[in-house]
């Protein structure tokens, strides 16, 4: 049964398995660990250990039956494929020098796999890879992906990174498993980052540094073995984890990662297999005392939130950045973004502290400041600039410029609802070519995207400026887009599947979670608004140099993370950059711009990345590479793939 | 007018440029470096170097022409294209820091080579990257790449590589250009191995070591430009050249990479310009003694040989091997294989030597070998035989097995024109099913293809040795395949082409020209004739480390050359592993296995690859990958692009 109910979480992770041993009653098994023991699922051998394929007598007229657990008709379907997870026999070695075994090794695989898929388990647990070598393995499971059904096969990878005091840490060659996360990136990428193959990462009872760790929030870990080794007993005889492991065990709770308890017998009963409890004789689970503080820890997680629970379906899901300058928005998203209380009161805020610098206090009932909102939609920074005036004492008038004819209709009734006839002037064009019959004091606009200047705040605003006065106020006054490097498997495989050059050249608009940020994000571009200085392009061309923290170890690079800052007026700021994120604001997800091909950083490396923007007459668009470690292909040339049309 | 005659070359090489100022007088241009100078095309800037666009007034209203050397009119169309070489303005600077020279550097380069296409040029030389970083100017030529007309963009690139006795060389951050291969592998990764993207190579009076020059045999190279200060003076005060130079000088001939001389003036003469030859009063281009130098050294080539003249046509064209197995081979084809004469030579040394020692003297005329010709095709192989059987004076009896319908046609007008019918027996069967009416004394076969057991040898000889006696003797009895990691630029952009993962996943017979061999070759597969031992196996899984030598400095791996050298018997080999290929023998080109992403090398560091050979009831294939410096995918899975059928 779950580990317990957090409302509005509907993830794999409420569910906790059991590793087991070979048992050639099926239905025993279950009944012991899922029903009677209250697991979730088991982790359980298919085929008798001591089978190896060259001790078969080789009778071509005879049949031989495999030595499985039983048939498939032993449980049911459902049973199968909801409650076993299938272990593939953990003496196989691909790579051993030992031609026979080796041999051995493969067939058993295969034929394990075989069965498993016959019974439609969702999962097999590969064993770790034997020593620091997994070519041939790799070769194999890889064969057995190109035609796998839906199942996952989850390499079995112990967590753990030798900590490495030498600054030239890793140009070294490696001695031995020094760091498991390039055992695992070897194996996916002979793999060829198969989404079928993820990982069941080992829990040991050290745990590297915790830039190292961070890595694999943004690889495909679907579950974690804990030893009952890895437990500590508390002053009451019962298991806990440390500290360090307990915020680890969170973590994999809210990136959808199953715990999966192994080991003989907990610690405090006397012998192996199931004891039996003293006050009714029933059989109690040996690690039901584990099982009962995994939920625990899962029971004490803080719930979600309502803006958790409102992302949580968009978490890690692509969509196509808007286009609102070629494109009218729907009512839909209109509705979605005025719903955003936090932006509008910073704009509120902006606008009081322009008003009350543009009109000194002695001069605040004789002077009307001409305040156009570009973009006004259906209305929302025009109610935020007339409470801004009310709060200032300010005397306003307004012009709301929209283009979109259909976000006019609504604000002419909200003009009149709301009884702002004398006040609001509603323009029905386009900024860019609309003519002003007189300049105004204070422009506001809110025509940013996730990555700052993506939907083209710097050409309308260019067109915008020309019925600003020389002196006057642009809100937002100045913005800058930031980006990170990041792993992020889930979002790369999802590129890949398209199947094509234009889905790699493109950025998305993406609730990121699981991802690793491998470093700080840096600022790329910087607008600022007016501008009237003559030569003034809104092309850009930036080099940004990363440095991964040397003890993350070697890391993977799937693409960059995008952000915006933007500055409304002096201090008041708005933006989804991840250190100074304006709180509870949800109107702008991040950005992601893929690599077409996953870059490896060694460790300690320097990631050198170069960002464009250019313009042409009819469109912007972005250009991208890495040219350290290793120079990519400029992605997106020309705008080929993915650009914004003017 | 060309360098020389060379029978049967046709390259590009044999054309000698010059490198000239922008001269306003095109015409005049052409008249004193092509008709009177005897250079065969010009490489001329054909902007006025002073111009700036951002030094251009500004008018909306008056078109102004750009500075260039005349209309398009002062030259016909054929002279621009056939003794043109646009020479984009040197001062362009991309990548600068100053935003206003960058500006003018894209403005201009764009202009340039608009007006290049213009006159339908057949290349511009681009000028090197200042400094060691070339984002910016990569991605430049890259968006001009993507809609370029035919033209080919030469990059300028000064050969030069410091040499580096510290052995950790490259691992610690390059301070300045340490070497310009790295400057030009970032630019060609930036766009993408584009294939009109090459290189002009800057010869300079210092040369790096062999294997560092080496690399640049397997990159497109067209053109080496040699200053006149890189000459020496002879005794007789004439230009010439050190041996290395000249011997470098000879491989670009062999390379088809065109000279283009440079420099103001010759050291004889006293100034600048044209000088006035002191006998005739005609006017004597100041670099002619530099071009008759390179004359000689094209003239005193050795001359093509036969089999060079035969195979130059075949150079870097990748050819899919054959299957003679699954497809009867065409007429054409033998014809081409039968006139191998060393090949049949070494098969008839092979027989005789086992004759000899099969039958001793004494027994010569009692004894009669039966012997099996197993894939006769239309007979060398027979023959071979009983020229042995006569040179060795041994009795012989001969079947002759072909399953192809159409050779045994020929076997049997053969039999009768030689008169052989009491000696030879045809026999019109697949080996493997052929149900034999005695047991052969020696199997004698010819089922290799370029990489050994590729055109499924071992299958066939498994199935034929059923009739071979135990104590039988195969010929051959054992080959091997060998491979080595190349730069082949070509071969990759060939592969590249045809947009799809199947060509990236199969092997090619290939006359490998422009390549470079990084490593020597190293031993992949080997198979032993006959193989009673059971459960024998043609599986294969095999692992290579090769160690590119240090002072080679960083290379690219496009792919694999393989070879293949089989035991006839004993001592008596045949191949086509370079160091010990077969002299005059042309039946077999190499193998190219390819790799879906070149792979870069750090200096000094290990290249770990894989081979699998893998069967299945119907069909027989490869899958390769890399393990080190970093994973590759794995090639070929199941054979899913390139298998060969059984």
């Amino acid at each position: 049964m779950p580990l317990g109910e957090r409302i509005g979480d509907k993830s794999e992770s409420r569910y906790c398995g059991v590793e087991t041993d070979f048992d050639d009653d099926m239905p025993n098994l279950l009944y012991r660990n899922i029903s009677a023991g209250g697991f979730d699922f088991v982790v359980s051998t298919l085929m008798d250990p001591s089978y190896r394929p060259s001790l078969v007598q080789k009778d071509g007229s005879k049949s031989i039956a495999l030595p499985f657990t039983g048939s498939d008709l032993v449980l049911s379907p459902s049973q199968w494929s909801g409650h076993v997870v299938g272990k593939i026999s953990s003496w196989i070695d691909l790579d051993s020098e030992d031609e026979k075994l080796r041999a051995d090794s493969e067939i058993t695989l295969k034929q394990e796999i075989a069965w498993a898929s016959h019974l439609s388990l969702q999962a097999c647990l590969l064993p770790v890879p034997k020593g620091t070598k997994c070519g041939n393995y790799a070769r194999c499971v890889n064969q057995i992906l190109q035609s796998l059904n839906n199942m996952q096969l989850w390499l079995r990878i112990p967590l753990e990174k030798a900590d490495e005091d030498d600054a030239s840490g890793g140009k070294s060659e490696m001695c031995g498993l020094a760091d498991s996360w390039e055992l695992w990136n070897s194996f996916r990428c002979f793999c060829e980052h198969h989404s079928q193959l993820s990982i069941a990462l080992e829990i040991l009872s050290s745990l590297p540094s915790e830039n190292s760790l961070g890595r694999w929030f943004g690889e495909p870990v679907k579950a974690a073995i804990i030893h009952t080794d890895s437990f500590l007993t508390n002053a009451r005889g019962y298991p806990c984890l440390s500290k360090r492991h307990q915020r680890l065990v969170t973590s994999f709770f809210n990136y959808s990662v199953q715990i999966i308890l192994s080991g003989k017998r907990g610690q405090s009963s006397r012998h192996s297999g199931t004891s039996i409890d003293q006050s009714d004789g029933l059989q109690r689970h040996p690690l039901k005392s584990y099982l009962d503080y995994v939920g625990y820890l899962y029971q004490k997680m803080d719930p979600l939130s309502e803006q958790e629970r409102f992302e949580i379906g968009y978490r890690d899901f692509l969509q196509s950045p808007l286009q609102p300058l070629m494109d009218n928005l729907e009512a839909q998203t209109y509705e979605t973004f005025e719903k955003d209380t936090i932006k509008y009161t910073q704009y509120r805020t902006a606008i009081s502290k322009a008003l009350i610098d543009w009109v000194p206090d002695e001069k605040a009932s004789l002077l009307t400041t001409v305040l156009m909102v570009v973009g006004a939609g259906r209305g929302p920074l025009v109610r935020a600039a007339l409470e801004a005036a009310d709060e200032t004492e300010r005397k306003l008038k307004v012009y709301a410029v929209e283009k979109n004819p259909n976000a006019v209709v609504t604000l002419h009734s909200l003009v009149k609802l709301e009884g702002w006839q004398n006040v609001v002037t509603i323009i029905s064009s386009d900024m860019r070519c609309w003519d002003a019959p007189e300049k105004a004091d204070i422009l506001v606009s809110e025509l940013l995207g996730s990555f700052g200047d993506n939907e083209l705040s710097p050409e309308c605003l260019d067109g915008a400026q020309r019925f600003l006065k020389d002196d006057g106020i642009s809100i937002p006054s100045m913005y800058t887009s930031f980006i990170q490097p990041v792993t992020a498997s889930k979002l790369y495989n999802d590129v890949k599947a398209h199947k094509d050059l234009l889905h790699f050249e493109t950025a998305y608009v993406v609730k990121l979670h699981k991802v690793a940020r491998l470093a700080p994000s840096q600022p790329v571009f910087t607008f600022t608004h007016p501008e009237f200085s003559p030569g003034n392009t809104n092309d850009r061309s930036k080099k940004l140099q990363f440095e991964i923290p040397t003890d993350t170890g070697s890391a993977i690079v799937h693409g960059f993370a995008g952000y915006f800052d933007a500055v409304l007026y002096k201090d008041v700021h708005l933006g989804i950059e991840p250190s100074m994120h304006t709180p509870n604001m949800f109107s702008w997800f991040p950005i992601f711009f893929p690599l077409r091909m996953p870059l490896i950083i060694p460790p300690g490396s320097r990631l050198e990345v170069h960002f464009w923007r250019c313009c042409s007459p009819s469109k912007v668009w972005y250009e991208w590479c890495v040219a350290s470690p290793s120079a990519s292909p400029i992605h997106n040339s020309n705008g080929r793939s993915y650009w914004v049309g003017l």
